[in-house]
């Protein structure tokens, strides 16, 4: 069922770790993808963000889910 | 100065469109990664997660952030 | 205290689950709402939404607040 | 494919706007269902959250995604 | 209505500025607060983090909602 | 390396608290600062927001990130 979700990077997980009630996963990527970010016009600005330029791509490990067939 | 933040995925800038007060970014990354992600144990247990699964790393674009040297 | 946050759902909390710093908390929706979702334009465009498209609403756990009298 | 998102919700779409980049969706909630939520344990125990309370469920609707088949 | 959220920090509105489906806002802190962080152990233990270091809360934009009576 | 985050606020970590893969961190701000928010269009509409209006920014804990140099 497809997603609005921008961002699905597929991979190979390569560990997890479970507390009482959270779980951390790590996923290697696997293959190459684009990330789509939204930021605001004022950030965008504020960087001088154009084509070519060598960025990051920067998230939160609890903004990150994962989807297995 | 080090973030908390567990993922910054080296990547170029391959077009920006900006609206009003949002904009969006998209990078191609040139490296390869490792993502974390922290989810809810149930969520991890319900999907069966362990190392060696085939994975989609699923992320909303309003929650990638951008950072430029 | 009137919020920016778009979504007031109404429920009653039907399980708790407490962790060392985390915890997790069900909310069987007892009314009926109309949920607001925010994605790109790119996003509404590539799913072709349109007024009377069944859909679902897809929200991560952490992004879930509660609030009580 | 299965995702970790604990949250999807039926519904209909009844609105849609669109922006420059970003884009709003009302989706009106067709069935009932569970909400799951996480936070730190020390609102839930400032809130004295347990089973039977009354609450509501709070979103910001830019952490709102759109599936659609 | 007391909100899970652990972060209420007062303010007064400097600047709006509206797109066509979102909107920009910026509050002046007027009070001193303390920030609540919710981070994965990992992060925590990655910088070292320990009472009395000076740090900085991070948070992107549209994470951030608003309160008015 | 900037960030495209708008929000950067100094401060002293007060306590720390660690679960099995999650971590609150409680972070006193020591300087004053702005806060940007990104809510929808409607939202500043509904709350009717002007500039020297008094609010509250409110941020839920796990959208906090933190930095140390």
């Amino acid at each position: 069922m497809p997603l609005s979700a921008r961002n699905r990077i597929e991979g190979v997980v390569k560990g997890i770790e479970k507390g009482g009630v959270a779980s951390t996963v790590k996923v290697e990527i696997t293959k190459p993808a684009i990330i789509t970010s939204m930021i605001t016009r004022e950030a965008a600005e504020d960087l001088d963000l154009k084509e070519g330029d060598e960025v990051e791509a920067v998230i939160k490990a609890s903004e990150v889910m994962v989807s297995k067939d």
